[in-house]
């Protein structure tokens, strides 16, 4: 059967779940709620004067992106759209912004987190009366809900959504996670497997020794560096993100960053890719502009792979892997990305990479040796703190 | 510089890392080494006679994997090809093997591991005099060396090679991995991710309370059950795969069945993927037949998502979504399957999902409420033993 919106809408929450409501309630999510019910109160009010219902969505577009120099982050600028209820155009999208927010409001009442496709289910059903569904496919439910983060201020982690975990850790710190004592000095092979939601009223640091981080782009480098116990060796915590770092990840690493003042040092390959990655874990992306606050990390440091380890390293012809069309014109728009534009450091890089005519990976230091990237490569490049920043 | 082929397979071991090559050499490693050195001394021997060198290579194809209905796996032949070094066709390949014959004994000397993409560019180099590569891309390089784990009956575990790690693992067992001692009941929100290589010498199982094993497809479904500490009730372990399970995932879930006794009991998406998946995890892989008796659970459950949950749980329309072309193709070759295709059940599940003309996802239980999978569904279908096997 078919529910209908109005009723979900209005539901108590307490009916969806039979534990009290407020048990789980943190101070995070009180806030959190109240922005849902201010949100919710003003389009009643405005219902109520007989003025037309809408919601003020900030844009989140590259022309409402701005880059901040003195903060080193890209950040979301005033450009906002209204979503008005009674405008063909918008009414469906009006309609799905209240659906999600009835969602979220259900999930902090449990005290639940859901995914992604959670939320996309727990509102996608066929309106009474109509052969209309409220949502077809999760490519329309997820940037509604990212439209409802910027509408409310509040990131997707506090609206209790979470993605895939991705991403592994070990190394000299004790966290806490939901009350649990994770000791990464002793997790194994394996690691601590990230969460997708690591705020501070979940995931707290206890003990620390670590004096940095490194990060590193693939979990099979992780391995390396893991079996070579580099974490204990170097004083550090060893992290992956597997591939394009997720949320949480990022968001642990920034934590890393701000509240335990561990520099976050990255090895990714030597190609436009790897670039990419540096510089959204730096400066933020600009789809998440809004969030960079939360996520990016403007001291994050690029050790390597470097253009000129070809050379410096004396590698074999064997790590070269030829660079595409798509690879040259991928380099030539992240050069001109304005925090690398004005960095002469970042220009020369990737003119040597287009002037190498072929990209490295991490991986292919193997060449030298198995341990030649844990035992050599990069304990030198930190000794003589020779990185990219 | 090019590296000689020669030079690089007769290099001491001991040249490769500072370490004593024996130290950290251990009883299946004996039994690996073993192997090569017997493989390498027969090439020797014929090549001294005066006779061709040769390899031979047990084929892994569709039609040298045997349906072992009394075993409940399927099993590789005898069918097997040569490869003689005087043969345009095969000389490349012969020379290819034993390069990864030698990267292998250099991993094992040096008590390493390393990532298949590791071992492609460890082999990868210009042959001396010539313009010709050992090896291209790592598409050549992947089945060169499962070629070897066939032609040496030693799997890719048993030669240091891994693959990424996927998957996380919590619950009421303590693991132990490397001599750390990993607590599955304290891991958080995160777990623990399940490492690429699992056997015996580096993972051993301490403590376990649990009942059973609840595997689900996604780390977002698994996020869901930990969440609600399904573990914690129910008693069991719960684990994923991040989709297919990887090979360390499914040696896992094997050991916990073989040496634990502990049911595995899966639930996974109601398409023919889902289906797949439980077919893999139960009987092995054509791909992998030559080792399904170190991955195949005969004995593993498909809990669901059933076909006929549409009905019994009076879920919504949303939930459905249409089967494609493709998926009604899939499910006809999978129903065709010899394990499937004299079970009654199954061949009623495969009817009843094309006779629905849609497929379902886990997640879309939500659709009843956050936690009706884990609360209601499960549970129930648990207590009723409501599974096919």
């Amino acid at each position: 059967m078919a529910k209908k919106t109005t009723s979900k809408a209005a539901a108590s929450p307490a009916a969806a779940t039979p534990k009290p409501a407020t048990a789980h309630v943190k101070e995070r999510d009180i806030r959190t709620q109240k922005k849902i019910l201010t949100l919710a109160a003003e389009i009643a009010k405005r219902a109520l004067a007989g003025r037309e219902p809408t919601v003020r969505i900030p844009m989140r577009t590259k022309t409402n992106t701005i880059w901040n120099k003195k903060r080193g982050i890209l950040e979301m600028g005033e450009g906002a759209v209204e979503r008005p209820l009674f405008d063909l155009k918008t009414a469906k999208q009006f309609m799905q912004t209240m659906l999600h927010a009835s969602t979220v409001k259900d999930l902090i009442d449990a005290g639940k987190t859901s995914s992604l496709r959670g939320v996309f289910y727990k509102a996608k059903h066929t309106v009474a009366g109509t052969k209309e569904n409220t949502f077809d496919t999760q490519d329309e439910s997820d940037p509604i809900l990212e439209d409802l983060e910027v509408a409310l201020g509040a990131l997707r982690e506090e609206l209790h959504v979470f993605a895939e975990n991705r991403g592994s850790m070990v190394g000299n710190i004790t966290v806490i996670d939901k009350g649990d004592e994770i000791n990464c000095r002793r997790m194994g092979s394996g690691g601590y497997a990230m969460p997708s939601i690591v705020e501070p009223d979940i995931i707290q640091f206890g003990k620390c020794e670590a004096k940095f981080v490194l990060h590193v782009e693939k979990g099979t480098v992780w391995n390396r560096f893991n079996e070579d116990r580099f974490w204990e060796k170097h004083n550090c915590i060893l992290t992956h993100g597997a591939g394009q770092p997720p949320r949480g990840c990022r968001r642990l690493l920034q934590r890393l960053n701000q509240e335990l003042k561990l520099p976050i040092i990255c090895v990714l390959d030597n190609d436009p890719w790897g670039h990419y990655i540096y510089s959204v874990i730096k400066q933020g992306s600009i789809s998440l502009a809004f969030e960079s606050s939360r996520l990016a990390i403007p001291d994050a440091k690029f050790l390597g792979i470097r253009a000129k380890d070809y050379r410096e390293c004396g590698l074999d012809d064997a790590v070269k892997i030829d660079l595409t069309d798509n690879d040259i014109k991928r380099a030539g728009e992240i050069a001109a990305y304005p925090w690398f534009a004005g960095h002469k450091g970042w220009q020369r890089e990737i003119d040597g990479l287009l002037k190498n005519g072929f990209k490295m990976e991490v991986e292919s230091l193997i060449t030298k040796d198995i341990s030649y990237v844990t035992e050599t490569y990069v304990p030198q490049r930190l000794k003589a703190k020779d990185w990219l920043e």
